[in-house]
């Protein structure tokens, strides 16, 4: 895909020339440095016969979908059901809802959704199970469904392989449910251990009878590492399409694979060594994961040391440092909720700015 | 004002009736609550003689501003000029802009709100007074401003009397601005300190034929402090309608004051110490304000341990411990960034849900 093709999935709602024709804050991001990364992770993941199904949680946006599927992406995943309405409804045709689907007006959304496009869903409770199979025999529909399990990460998922067998069987003796495999979201640096615990709880249904079809793993951070992935058939990440600093610093990707940068204006320097940002939680987030500040500055280093609603703190590194009116553009922690707080992103190439593009996604929780 | 009269200033997206029929997780907030809140806390200022601006950055919503104004608000303050334009267009005429408004394309929309509704501005720097200056004469409007002063919250603002007393000599020469007085975030704590420094730059500004007409000072966990209140004649204030568990940690409200909780559902139970709400850092924020967890039930005490976007794990805390499928309600560490994640939250009576009702100004960081 070029540059170009790549360029004409997006409609803009404005035209905008340069940075100094912004409003900050806003996220901006390098269209060409998306291309690179969407393609090397599709190429990565074809040259292993792995299907690879992006997350959209991280970009939110149809255009980057739509791309990601022209690239060879087999589907795309999701985290909530708002965000597969609305890549159902910009006719994306083959959604996987890694998420438990839980309550009688989600059902009924689940409901409609599933008329519309090919969904695939995950489980790891009874409860969860039971009322699927309950609404899909009363509108006479057949629901694809992977069991999430946990392998070390400890947040949604089994792990005891009898709880998996016993889950796989209810599954599969349920009248209008479909068991497809396993599916998890790993801890970082266990690739081997991870693999080792899916082929074990693999073995363990198929010898009771019931294939696994799919084995579906992800994350960004352990993206590239090749040890461990046997026995995957998929793999699920979201944050590689823009990275961020929580992945540079984990060195799963360089600076010139960041595609994203929060762009703000410097409106007040109180003191020597206090800057302070148009940018605060609001616009950044607090997330930390880890990371000594609330962001940094690429070009100089210097980071957000603070953050209140709407101002953040910055760090005045060596000379000259910026000034009141100057522009900073921030690489933020961690991305993925940076763009849900965001109606518009503006799109650049290099130097260039195109234009802003709507998230299409924003705000979908529920 | 009656609940009645304060209903009535709502029109409903969509009327549901319990908390069963909602999509979670979704701001749940009690306007009963509000009212009382709102009340009070007016009723507070008109007894002390002190003009109250409400804070709109907290609520983002056009009912609450104008319920507000009704009560007795003397206008309001915003943050952005985002927020500004939706409630200027909204027919609110007093808007403080708590904020330096830097960069050309701002300084255009500022001037197309001025020629709207009644604004005061906020400066800390010559930068910012020179450019609004500026495009004031450009377009024949005057403009009024404050001074903002850093009297020990070390974000914004001067301390330094004579540079206030040259910023206000500057504004004083200014052709199309008009000196209102001093703006303050106070830190929390320093009423006392606050006040004398305050008392000491207007003597120092009023010294040298500066009448300083207007003192601003704000914030919500002081509010009921009535000592350092010499000498302030407006008071602003955000959390206060809504109040959050900071608020209730700090002592400075009671449980039965907080009106909003984030209401989520247990979609998952992995071990019998882990559950997973469906409210993650994209539902309830990273804040923790220097609390343990990231929200709390209140009728438990369970703490939301950890976060990721989309995943809450709680603790399980007592016999019986909720189970899959039900309904949990998480009073959120930092209320203000919470509401403006969602574009609907939903209104209550008690036990009753009203409807819901549309957060005007949410995303309006720019």
């Amino acid at each position: 895909m070029t540059f170009e093709e790549a360029q004409s999935y997006f409609s803009f709602k404005e035209t905008v020339t340069c940075l100094e024709e912004l409003d900050t804050p806003i996220p901006v991001i390098d269209l060409e440095i998306v291309l690179q990364n969407l393609i090397s992770v599709q190429r990565y993941f074809d040259n292993l016969g792995i299907a690879f199904r992006p997350h959209v949680k991280t970009h939110k946006m149809v255009p980057f979908a739509k791309i990601q599927l022209h690239l060879g992406a087999c589907g795309i995943t999701v985290q909530k059901l708002g965000e597969a309405e609305i890549m159902a409804e910009a006719g994306i045709g083959d959604i996987l809802i890694a998420y438990n689907i839980i309550g009688q007006r989600k059902l009924t959304r689940l409901i409609n959704l599933a008329r519309q496009t090919k969904l695939t869903l995950v489980a790891d409770n009874e409860f969860c199970i039971s009322q699927l199979n309950t609404v899909a025999a009363s509108k006479n529909l057949n629901l694809d469904l992977l069991i999430e399990c946990d392998t070390g990460f400890k947040r949604n998922g089994l792990a005891n392989p009898e709880q998996v067998l016993q889950l796989a069987q209810t599954i599969f003796s349920s009248s209008n449910l479909r068991f497809k495999g396993l599916m998890t979201y790993p801890p970082s640096g266990a690739r081997k251990e991870v693999s080792a615990l899916l082929s074990n709880l693999r073995m363990v249904l198929e010898g009771n009878g019931i294939p696994v079809e799919s084995v579906s793993s992800g994350g960004t951070r352990d993206l590239f590492l090749k040890e461990g992935l046997e026995g995957i058939t998929e793999y699920r990440a979201g944050t590689y399409i823009f990275n961020d600093r929580m992945i540079l610093e984990k060195g799963s990707c360089q600076l010139r694979n960041c595609a994203a940068r929060v762009l703000t204006t410097v409106v007040s320097k109180p003191t020597k060594d206090r800057i302070i940002l148009d940018a605060g939680s609001k616009a950044l987030t607090s997330d930390l994961n880890g990371l000594i500040g609330y962001g940094i500055d690429p070009s100089s280093q210097a980071k957000v040391r603070k953050l209140n609603e709407e101002h953040g703190q910055m760090e005045v590194i060596g000379e000259p440092s910026p000034n009141v009116g100057d522009l900073v553009e921030i690489l933020p922690n961690h991305i993925c909720p940076v763009i849900n707080l965001y109606d518009y992103i503006a799109l650049k190439s290099g130097n260039k700015i195109l234009g802003l593009v709507k998230v299409d996604a924003r705000g979908c929780v529920s």
